[in-house]
């Protein structure tokens, strides 16, 4: 039988060819956007005060935009409402993709990744990319379709790690732990009703967390593909941590192997 | 010489005649102080959805509060604007003072109790109350003048939190360390720039944690009233975890001594 070739949605092919255009705010997010070479910046728009905050901060040396002078209720005005810029806002392109089997490479594999499973709450996972930067995380690994744009308040929250931590899109999360496990990573689950403990982690390999929306968990087949569900050793009476305060103590638990 | 007997302020005594009225909302928050003894509750608004998964939660005995059915905006009329009340807000009287070294005595003292110096933003210390709870803490001190009704944002934040892990306000966070150190408490002060790693908590002692702002971190008078500063091994190039991360880490390893 003859493969049905599937026609892409146009929106997605359009974002092939030009990156898209977002909206950082926060003197973290946009300060460490300008340090990134990686990253394409088109404008910035800073207040007074924010400019000289910003000049005072390490910046990468092909920076191409100027720093629009700018009152609060312009940079409130090309934002959406209520986005706390603190007088600093910046449009810019997409970072380049990254690719799983690049990414997470032997070379890099003695740094944990953290994947993320059905997370779609943008602070929620911008706080876990400032975990993963300050634990060392190689990557964090998302569902393409089910994430939110890495801009606006994820990448506030993430107060810069979004530059400097590689994001690797997937299609399909258990596939993605699968081919996490060819390249020789322990695919951990962090599961509330787990028997074993986050300290069991085992010390002699790469470790990939894996991690699910509070509430719902982990979906049953990614559950099943992990090598092993773990829990973190919490109260009873308490259903779980916030997502972030989890991953920060299971790579805690990774770093001090 | 005779002590000058100070007149307290006068909203101050009112409150203490007559605890305050605070708004609760969010299903966590609001189920958790129906089972909570010590809450006394004036309303609960519940939306039908709401209400049926309220009725199946475990309640107090003595609930004196009638569910009342409001359709969302009713809700959102009763509650500051852009509260995500999921349908459900009580309406409750303060809890009671807890008292420090009742709170804090010998008989709770195998547990942590985590101090916040200067933090001052709800959702930050609600999701500390949460990160205390999950890791049995005895215990969260606050400096009285700085802090936020433990409502609203912060509760929603602490998940239930705020219920059931003692909240003891002080005048001054130092002599609250000290009078901590008499109680038999190490105090240990995290900061970033400390050269000890949170490793080196010492096990046969009971742990106060002591927390400051991120970026501003512990006064002067504050940490030096500290047993020992620590710091959580995270790479140079993150300047903080996100409080209630840190928190999270400190007391998974204060637990797993």
């Amino acid at each position: 039988m003859a493969k049905t070739v599937k026609r892409k949605p146009k929106t997605k092919r359009a974002s092939k060819d030009a990156p898209a255009r977002l909206w950082l705010y926060g003197r973290h997010a946009v300060a460490a956007a300008l340090a990134n070479p990686a990253r394409r910046v088109r404008r910035v728009l800073a207040t007074k005060n924010a400019a000289d905050w910003l000049t005072a901060q390490p910046m990468r040396n092909d920076m191409d935009a100027r720093i629009e002078d700018a009152k609060p209720d312009a940079i409130d005005r090309a934002l959406a409402p209520g986005a706390v810029h603190q007088g600093l806002a910046a449009e810019v392109f997409d970072l380049p993709r990254a690719r799983l089997k690049e990414t997470c490479a032997p070379a890099r594999a003695g740094r944990p990744v953290v994947v993320l499973d059905q997370i779609t709450d943008p602070q929620n996972i911008g706080a876990v990319f400032r975990c993963a930067a300050a634990f060392r995380a190689g990557a964090v690994i998302v569902q393409e379709r089910r994430t939110p744009p890495l801009a606006g308040a994820l990448a506030k929250a993430a107060t810069g790690a979004v530059e400097t931590v590689p994001c690797v899109k997937v299609v399909n999360i258990a596939r993605a732990i699968e081919a996490l496990q060819g390249l020789g990573y322990f695919c951990a689950g962090l599961a509330g009703e787990a028997d074993k403990d986050i300290a069991d982690i085992p010390k002699d390999k790469p470790v990939a967390l894996v991690l699910g929306a509070e509430g719902a968990g982990l979906r049953r087949l990614v559950a099943q593909t992990c090598d092993a569900r773990l829990r973190i050793p919490i109260a009873p009476a308490m259903e779980s941590l916030n997502v972030s305060a989890a991953a920060a103590v299971a790579l805690y638990e990774i770093a001090r192997k």
